[in-house]
């Protein structure tokens, strides 16, 4: 291309990479925001306005669409803070790194609905599993991305030279992604205290993190 | 990390900052504009086309609706300009702040919800108490995002050597997460001449900012 | 604040005033694609499966929601093009112009609401005429906007020193918002004739728009 | 204007054409993400709870939504990316440029309703025949979109002095609006046969792009 317009070429490269990652925000955004559009505000029954002890009862049966919608805030959270690490280390992007991104963003925006099956049908398996496969997608499809980024044959990130990043960051994303799998592979056996102690398997999450710290050495 | 590109290093810490803010624009302007998706227009009665008459009877049913609306959007802009302030000092991000933002966005998701609870069941004082307990959450995360960011031992901010800009930001925070609280208070008392008195309570926070104002000397 | 670091704040200030920008992009993004939203899809009958009959017949009665909704969206691309032409001008902001944006974004978010009552209740002049005041505030919305960025006191844009644009914009705005407000009024009137020819009303603004341009010698 | 601030006049113009794009990519992101509000979780029955069968059954039922999902997201995926490679180009805009992406946008914002129309009334051919057009559309926006950038009478581009390059995006979009064109058709047919096997038409698109490719010797 023009020799003489070396900035512009160099500024919209570098725009062109913003822009994707905007994009991946915009998602993230939209769907952190669309979890409590699914928790609907009990209307006036149709025997007149609602009294105090009504709404109090209303409100309680719509604990588990709050236990939901906090939990998946949090895992949004937390991949999103994995997603803002891994992309500042990008410095180019590729067809490839594009694709695998959108992936990750259908996962995400498919949470919304899986988020509202586990609260409204939670006490059954089956929606159990369906909400973990979703969470240990997004894991998996993180992980993807960050081996796309990370490999330094892609010469697409710079700064990752320090090979136990890398690995630390590569063994971060397993284990999330893996706890998650192995919640929806509990649910799925057909035994009812299992499955039930596969619902808190999530809170292993932040020892095992704390762990694969350890063992890299990192902060 | 390599020592011959500091540019883009400095460069992408600087858009890494501002992706988080960006984000953060994006759960607010979100949240402002899906507050307007719970009002629901009035659908053809089951006995034909609704004439001028039914219309306005309707619309004068939402009317609490666009009052809810209206001071939710306030609200957030309130908050808005607030974290504009407040991330206009800063320099540098952690995950702690990263982590404190969240929680800030997380509260502010619940506010179309809280927002309909109230348009919907105004009259009851549980509805205005979980709708104050929304706002003063808003503001108390505000509050400790601008402790972690305007503490200097963080190393988070510049250009807040000067005290008393410091001190009057903390004291507007918390003059009006402390209304808002008080009001929750109020409604959670069993007396229906305070509870109706304590939805009024919002207005003081106009003569209370600008007394703050008054005692640092600011504009 | 120290002196030794003006391209920080330079950059920080340039980044505060986009941040405004970039967040009622995000409003009128949201808004221009919740529009659509409120169309439902019919769904299948409690008598089975749609045929194609009926699907055609429900589609029909879903026509003057996509007039709507078409009309809607051009009148925000209008609105968000002007918004962008005068954000173009300014260089700095103050509370002032950052609160009347808001207002802006407000009387915008309620868009979809008054277009979905439109749609569903457009043989009503009470429907017609709330639509008609709405798209009228926007209107002066932004001519408040642009008296704010475009008076050299406020010292807020810059390239203005030409008198003609500022009064050509200025001129461009009062008549947009002018014609809205006309068409509420005349549909007002309890005149059935008067009434539906204010519907036909809009179609103005493109000559009117012409004629302006001329006057003012622009382009 | 003022010749003595060149430096702010050119960062304001790229940051002026940086907003369209990114007004553009805030209302794919919506989009992409508002198709998936559109799957229902099935709710409690009115007999009570769910059981695991019932829950399947209702799931199922759900599932042509979720091949619309899938879809659709890879449709808009691959608009995103050719907006995002077409943008890569652009240097300048002009009110048309902007007035055409508005109008893609708008063909945009039509998918979420089309999407569930397919979903929902897939069987019927009408369906059908609408969603392709919507898909159509937005090609051949996409395709008029390209034709103002990459025309250097209009100077809005740079780089594609290599007139392949042209010819190539411009062959691509024509020959994937096309297919969905083709499908419309295929389906306005008035018989069966025809109209399923147009269902699989889409799947054409990849082995079109691969031979568009070798045409213009690309990658």
């Amino acid at each position: 291309m023009s020799e003489h317009q070396p900035d512009i070429f160099e500024n919209r490269r570098q725009f062109q990479l913003e822009r994707i990652i905007l994009f991946s925000d915009a998602v993230f955004a939209i769907v952190i925001t669309l979890l409590v559009i699914e928790i609907k505000v009990p209307t006036t029954s149709s025997f007149g306005a609602l009294n105090s002890h009504e709404l109090k009862e209303h409100l309680s049966e719509l604990l588990p669409h709050f236990v939901g919608f906090i939990m998946s805030f949090f895992v949004i959270g937390l991949f999103w803070t994995a997603h803002h690490r891994a992309f500042g280390y990008v410095v180019n992007y590729d067809d490839r790194l594009l694709w695998i991104n959108l992936l990750l963003l259908l996962s995400i925006a498919f949470l919304p609905f899986t988020t509202a099956l586990v609260s409204e049908h939670g006490y059954l398996n089956l929606a159990y599993c369906i909400y973990s496969i979703n969470l240990g997608m997004i894991g998996l499809m993180e992980y993807f991305l960050w081996l796309r980024i990370s490999n330094p044959n892609n010469k697409l990130s710079t700064g990752l030279e320090n090979n136990n990043v890398r690995q630390y960051v590569t063994a971060r994303l397993l284990t999330v992604s893996g706890i998650f799998f192995l919640g929806a592979l509990l649910c799925a056996i057909n035994n009812s205290t299992v499955a039930w102690s596969a619902r808190f398997l999530f809170i292993l999450i932040f020892p095992a993190i704390r762990i694969v710290k350890r063992i890299y050495k990192v902060k």
